[in-house]
Order: C-alpha cells, then structure tokens, then sequence
C-alpha cells in the first residue's frame, strides 16, 4: 500500500460549459490552476459519452460509446500528476431514460449540464507511473 | 465555465431519521443550520423512491416511482440558493434484491437508514438561475 | 435525526494493494493510523467481490458473490466506531465488461487496482449500536 498525506488546498464548485467535453474541461482548469493533485465529484447530464472497461487480462481498455443523453449519477474521480502534467482519473455511472445505469472509467463525455466539486490537495506530489502487474499508469513510490 | 473559489466550513456527520423522506430531513437540516452551500454524500437504504431523468429535448422531468426497499448505493449532491433558499440538487444509484441498478435525479425517498456526510462552504454564495440553453436552473454570474 | 459536527482531521490519497481484500487494507490502515471516524471514496477495478442487499423486513444480509473482473465504478463510505475499533461502512457500485452495474453494501472485494481517498474526521466519537428498529448498527446517541 501505498499512502500519501496531503492538506486541503482551493475548494472549487464548477458549472462546466454546455456541449464541450467533460474531460477536456476539467484538465484544462486543472492545468489553468496548477492544481498538482485534486479529489473531484461531479452529477449533471451528458448528451452522449465514452466510457471505459479495463480487461484484466489483455491489459486493454474496451469503449463503450453511448449516443444518447443520459444523467450523470456520480462522478468520483482524483487528478494527479503524469508525465508531469495534472491527469484526471474517474469513473462514472451514467442512467438512461428507463433509469438503467451503465458505468465504468470516463474517457469522454458531452456536458448537457454537470455541477463539479474540485477539492485540491497539497503536499508531495504523487506520480502515476507504469505498474507491470496490472499495465496501468498507477502512484509511484518516488 | 463557471468557477466559484469556497472555503470549508462545518462538516458533520448525520443519521437520518427512519421513515421519513430524504430530501426533506436535508433540505430542513440546511434550513436549520442556515447553510448557503455544501457539498453532500450518502450511503443507506430507502423504502422507496422517487428519481428523475430530465429529457434534454422537451426539457421535462419524467419520473420514475419504485415502491420496493432499495440499497443507497450513491448518493452525490450540492446545496446552493435557489430564490433565497438552501437548495438541494442529488443524483443517487439504488440497488435491488439482485443487485441491479437503477439511478437518476432525486426527486424523494423514504428513508430506511441513511448516513450522511455534509461539507459546508462558505464564501460569495452560488445562486440557481433559469438556463434558457437546457432549461435547467443553475448556477449563475451574480 | 442525529448529527454531529466534526473537524478535518489528516487527508489521504492511497493506492491499494492488488490482490488483496479491499476492506481488509483499509480496515487495516484505519486501526493503523487510530482513525476514530472519516470519510472515504474509491475508484479502481476488483478481480471479484461480495456485495449485499438488506432485507428491510427479515433484517438479513442476502450476499451476492461476483467472481469476474470489474470496474469500481464509484465507492463510498465512512468509518466510525464499532465496539471500540474503526468500522469500515461503504457502499459500491461495480461495472462488468458491458458496462452494466450492479451495486450495494461492500462486504468483499479483491483488488486488482484501488485509488483511495480518505479524510478524517475529529471530535466527539460517533459510535455504532444495535437499532431495534431497522436490526442494523447505527449512530447512537452517547
């Protein structure tokens, strides 16, 4: 395990642009702000999105595209540092008109609307680095 | 975008009462403690719920009833002012028997047990306004 | 309804073991560290999990066991105390390879890749005890 403690830096709460993507607009604060390492929440509505299954084995990521709107039930993600940039990871679920619920890792997705909680947090930065054992891009002891 | 800068203020924890709807216990908790804005999370069981799926064409709410106990398996929100009032805006996912998810905006629920976390924020206050583009209220430039 | 106010304790960003139980590393990490009470979210991928659903009537925990690789879609959870010892209570929701999700009350779930984040909480401890009401064990009144 690995466990780093930070403090609580800037609090933010973000109305995010109609028909821009959520991902784009979130790393693009993240970078305007210098933000280093971040915890985020989000809800709102998406007009389509890309969301992400990673295969445990093959060490791939499978899209999943979704063409039509959809709310979005939660958002938690973190954002951290990777090739010295500020980088979002998180993970939706996003309901339908019937009210089924798809989820998995966020790659993209068109704001209808979408209301962010971003909570910067401030200490050593943490490092995401290629871990062998699950192929993903994971903290490293620095 | 929009971006408001807050400072955290009181957190509390809070254990709802049985029986009695969620977003009213909150809604009268943000009344009671004069909270502008928050961030909010929960996690329990419901007897029932209401939940919302806007559609972003007729810019309608439709509503979706379910009348059987359900696990709180998310529940993200915010409260900000809306016409001078506390407002509470949450997204939930809610489990059944076999594990199946349904989720959407929260419209009601009748609490079977829940436990909340809410984060005050203070500062220049977030206020809802009537969005021509979605049809929605939300936050606006004051 | 019971509420109590708490204070921002230390804020932790962890990575997870893999392979090994997620409610074990971070029950673990709360004895550790003499985490009285916090909040806590996760986002990451199980090998397989335990999830459950409370019989509302029964007062019975119906487990369902899930051995396939999925997304952890969205984790949320705090830890109070439980006869005198952190007591880990989080809910999760968790998406197969389809994007489909099933969700409830995290029982077990094996880590392939966790990104946890945990913020104590400080103050008079909130203590968990029998409730006739629902046979769960809620916040009591000390």
């Amino acid at each position: 395990m690995l466990m780093r403690g930070l403090k609580q830096g800037r609090c933010f709460l973000i109305r995010l642009d109609h028909s821009v993507d959520i991902v784009k607009q979130i790393s693009d604060f993240l970078d305007k702000e210098k933000i280093e390492a971040a915890a985020l929440w989000a809800i709102g509505a998406l007009k389509g999105a890309r969301i992400a299954y990673y295969d445990q084995t093959s060490h791939e990521y499978k899209t999943i595209s979704i063409d039509e709107p959809m709310e979005l039930v939660s958002f938690i993600g973190n954002a951290t540092l990777l090739n010295g940039k500020p980088f979002l990871h998180a993970h939706v679920s996003l309901a339908f008109s019937d009210g089924k619920v798809v989820g998995g890792h966020l790659e993209a997705g068109l704001v209808f609307a979408a209301e962010v909680l971003l909570q910067e947090l401030i200490g050593e930065p943490l490092i995401r680095e290629h871990d062998s054992t699950t192929g993903l891009y994971l903290w490293g002891q620095q």
